[in-house]
């Protein structure tokens, strides 16, 4: 505790990132939301533990700036546009003034880059590790929103940007390997793994195109799983159109079991996407025209067998680790 | 961990919460949520965590429900009518299956009381205390709803139900005074810090004649002085009308020091709020008819000086204590 009451470190740090009418200045005990007539709100919350889902000496800007786009890639994966979010931070014994007021510039940040602003939300201490609680909302146009559940035999699959950054990143950001590979590519990982990239701009070609849509923060493999799982189909996965960034790509170069980690790992923050044939070309287009990169790497099948993933040369792959879990 | 895995923890025991369609039985990584035409959402968010907010051998299933009920309390004070909520819960290490089912069954049990339907959630592990966030919506006409900083000169002060039981009931709870008191005041004290009494009943109330209002977390004093600041105003407050169950009254007779702790200690989650005179009866007339107790305890007054605290023989009193805070 830094010599800060609750009250003035709400009115000097987080009461100028709540600039919507609704939350009052945080001078109120609830906040209010309206939403536009024709649209409804996508509600999802992620709670983060440092230990779990980041160090704890990890930059507290980029704590929070993570805080607030692992919630951001779930809206993004629902086609909603960023609204507002709620807060609550549990706060270690030895927190530091400055170390808040970087935290709350990280906030600030990633509010104003992706519209998001602080609605409401509650401080405590805890004698355990920093955790972070974002409830985050979202509108969309009245209607369905693309589920997990909705993806049909002849369908594509698409990914976007590039798969298995966060998880080697992880790797890097801990020194836990990785040694011989490039600063360049280390330090690129390791930027992956501390700041995900929420595929905000992706969200209106989701919620056009898409018959299905989840983003991928617990690997690629049993997040795609839990999509065919969910719309009651499976899949034939080129595992070689999967995209990987060059540094991913050396780092398989030294060791092919990088390959099975990047696959499989969490973090990635991407998006995982059904599109029906006809909805294709319009989904990439939007896609282009957005300047979200995304690829196609599959295509939904009928059956319940797990995803076939297959190389280039026709070896199918089985992979040890289903999925990765924080939990 | 307790041999589940996150999904077969949410299918067993949070699912069954999930009676909105917008929840979709959380099965998707995102919920949506609309609102009534001519409504708009009230939104509030608290966390508590073990050792500071309940203790952590506290029964599972009155934790899940006090985790509830402060929130629900909060949307009392605002007038609106409990809708749904989301549930962050950071489990610590060697929970068991048994807590959960029982945390799940409060869950259920003030869900269903209150219709208030779990809406999300995350769960995730901490290698710390066992951590609760709520995230709870509230439903209100669209127009204002009664805020902290409405009170005006001549509005009349009430509070609902009684005061000071759950800052005592945390002395008989953790056993750290009043063993001289009746085992029967003991109990009912400790219930009262245990599971707290959400005013939902004279919200309605409280949105048609209250010129301010928010819920009494913190102490009444320091509640009370929080109020006025945001209001501009002070009071003249008779303390001897401030309402006291028995039990509090006859650990009062015991040792003087508990009317302080009573008036300045936290947990009552009664509401404060401003009548105007006009509406003073109407007001009255609702909470008899809704079944809540109110007590008239004072008048705003003019003026930024704290507020006057009289009891009944004229003699004013000073607590040395301002305000509760669980920060």
């Amino acid at each position: 505790m830094a010599g800060l009451t609750e009250d003035q470190l709400i009115s000097r740090y987080f009461a100028p990132l709540a600039t919507g009418a609704g939350a009052r200045g945080l001078t109120d005990d609830a906040a209010t939301l309206s939403v536009p007539e024709g649209q409804h709100l996508v509600v999802t919350t992620d709670a983060l533990v440092a230990g779990v889902h980041f160090l704890a000496d990890d930059a507290p800007d980029l704590i929070a700036r993570k805080a607030l786009r692992v919630n951001l890639s779930d809206l993004a994966a629902k086609g909603a546009v960023p609204h507002a979010y709620t807060l609550c931070l549990a706060l270690p014994p030895g927190w530091r003034e400055a170390w808040l007021a970087q935290f709350a510039e990280g906030l600030r940040q990633d509010g104003e880059a992706f519209g998001f602003a602080l609605l409401g939300g509650d401080t405590v201490k805890t004698p355990g590790p920093l955790t972070i609680a974002v409830n985050a909302f979202g509108l969309v146009p009245t209607g369905a929103i693309p589920r997990r559940d909705g993806a049909r035999p002849g369908d594509s699959l698409y990914v976007s940007g590039t798969i298995g950054d966060g998880a080697l990143g992880l790797l890097t950001r801990t020194g836990q390997g990785l040694s011989a590979l490039a600063e360049a590519d280390r330090d690129y990982l390791t930027g992956r793994y501390l700041l995900p990239q929420p595929r905000t701009a992706l969200a209106p070609a989701v919620l056009a195109q898409a018959s299905a849509s989840m983003d991928i923060s617990d690997g690629f493999a049993g997040d795609l799983a839990k999509l065919l799982r969910a719309s009651g189909g499976s899949a034939d996965v080129e595992l070689d159109a999967v995209p990987l960034s060059q540094a991913v790509r050396n780092a398989c170069a030294l060791d092919e079991a990088h390959f099975e980690r990047a696959l499989t790992g969490g973090d990635d923050y991407e998006i995982l996407c059904a599109v029906p044939l006809e909805a294709r070309s319009a989904f990439e287009g939007m896609a282009r025209a957005y300047g979200v990169p995304v690829a196609r790497v599959g295509t939904v099948t009928s059956g319940s067998h797990p995803p076939r993933l297959v190389r280039a040369d026709g070896e199918e792959v089985v992979f040890r680790q289903g999925s990765f879990s924080h939990f």
